[in-house]
């Protein structure tokens, strides 16, 4: 029999915390009960008062107190003074390996600093990245950094790159996944001085499919499947592709009231933008992970519904299954050693 | 009487060239005959050939011949040795004052190659600037830039935004346009060091509405009239925005193939599909005008069909009309002086 995973669960982070958390907690215990060992971190009685209304007391979840709150509003900063909120007493949960893995729908922020502060970098890597998803004709993409780290060098570009690339291949089961550069021509000479020395880096790497530079219309359409850029673009263009589905939903509802026609339609529209919000909110694909800390987390959405919360839960246990870590760690700090 | 507003037309430039030139060079004529006069700039017999097809050789449309063709593939720096290709030729008419601007659906990295060398800079403008424009919620909404300067200082963003703020009060009609500062939050402290120090410059300068950073979910929303950010990223957000149609007709192609119902229901979403296009395509626009540049250029799309090149005559005029470049002269040049 294989070993259970144990991974803690921020029940206070999200916008439906711990409602929704505690919702997904369960329902992912029930999908895979003889695997996962659950760990809900947060105010004890605010979590049972769920089980109870959730009838799941004696579900083997089980509870971590935590007694100080990180909100929306705190600043990285100022959320690390918090040292009893759920996000630090999750970490240190890894920290002292009692779990294999934190789920957040807390702040990004936060979670991505105490990440760093806790559980630090894994060997090779400079600097962790956000790795979040976008749909595309040919399937997820994956785009990293997705805001993490604003300022960035040619050498974290590259680190990225690698990054996705086993994610992509280990998690999304691709084969050899194709990596491309985010910039703003197909040529090498196209783009700004941080691409262009990037592009030099990911070429010369040999176990890299590197496919070359893509475009702002290539990433929808699927021509790679990791997005390699840094934290200020991957967040503006993630975030602008998430605006998406409220802008069509206006549109259909101006022409809706403009004609007799889409009126009668107005239903098959609206299960069409339906279906591009299914595939456009990366809730649906669980969460984010950091890749290149020294653990596993996954940020969910602050909007994440239970079944967001469920995936998540499920893309943290992959991640521990496939040693995703491990790799990335060979990689990247053998190349280190070997420089 | 108004004088005449005489416009050079690069015949020779886009994928439809010189035919959906030439046939919107027809339809501008034909609807502002009184205020117009147009110079078609290229191969003389091909130009007049397709005024034969289209009937239209008594029009007061006049030839300037260019025999040298510049195409997509070459660089802006080979382009500039072409010195008797239609873009060089229409920028000459410009700066001997024979023409009061020029349209041209060329490659644009040539264009602003040849305007820079043979119209040069407003006083004032450090680095002038394409601006190009999105569908909103509110309207349309004015990107800038949308790819001429991939490594831009703060100074450079600044201007882009008091530019795209006299354009867009002056040529849009909207008053005290809103200007955001595409960043990563809404918070003057989020950002990368360039957005940081230009938020700073944004907000001190009491002409301009600066409404601060915007992220990118705000742009379809129309949080602001004018997207401030340097051309690395406006491209790619562009481009990306560009894309999305293609990908929502392949994602209703597929449900309608899996579908009954949504093959009853395909013509509708094609209809709304069709109006998203509407919406997206910059060529619906017209053109993106070239702003910082001492004189009026107009890029349009190279898939242009003659009712954008109608439009981008319509656009040029506008400019030339409105004396926009003295209002941007009088702003800039006056602040540099005053420094």
């Amino acid at each position: 029999m294989n070993e259970k995973i144990r991974i803690a669960v921020d029940a206070m982070g999200g916008d439906y915390a711990p409602a929704a958390v505690v919702e997904g907690s369960i329902l992912a215990q029930n999908e895979n009960h003889r695997d996962l060992e659950l760990i809900l971190v947060g105010e004890r009685e605010k979590i049972n008062q769920e089980l109870s209304r959730l009838k799941a007391t004696d579900s083997p979840l089980t509870v971590q107190n935590a007694s100080e709150m990180v909100t929306m509003n705190d600043q990285a900063v100022e959320s690390l003074r918090k040292k009893d909120s759920s996000i630090p007493v999750g970490m240190r949960l890894q920290k002292q390996r009692e779990v294999d893995a934190f789920v957040s729908g807390g702040n990004t922020g936060a979670v991505m600093a105490h990440a760093l502060m806790t559980l630090g970098r894994l060997e090779g890597v400079n600097r962790p990245a956000i790795a979040s998803f976008l749909p595309s004709e040919k399937g997820i993409v994956v785009v990293l950094d997705a805001g993490a780290n604003t300022e960035c060098k040619a050498q974290n570009l590259y680190q990225f790159g690698v990054m996705g690339s086993i994610y992509t291949s280990y998690i999304l089961r691709k084969k050899n996944p194709r990596i491309g550069l985010l910039s703003i021509g197909e040529e090498s000479t196209k783009g700004n001085e941080l691409t262009l020395s990037t592009y030099k880096f990911l070429s010369e790497d040999p176990t890299l499919n590197f496919i070359g530079n893509v475009e702002g219309r290539d990433v929808l359409k699927g021509t790679c499947d990791v997005v390699v850029c840094d934290g200020f673009v991957g967040n503006i263009v993630l975030k602008f592709a998430e605006s998406i589905d409220g802008f069509l939903t206006w549109l259909v509802k101006k022409r809706v009231k403009e004609s007799l026609l889409f009126r009668l339609g107005a239903f098959l529209v609206k299960v069409s933008i339906r279906d591009l919000r299914k595939v456009l909110d990366y809730a649906e694909y669980g969460g984010a992970p950091l890749l290149g800390v020294n653990g596993v987390c996954i940020v969910c959405h602050g909007e994440s519904p239970p079944k967001a919360i469920k995936n998540a839960l499920k893309m943290a246990a992959d991640m521990v299954r496939e040693r995703v870590n491990e790799h990335i760690t060979k990689v990247l700090w053998d190349k280190e050693k070997n420089n």
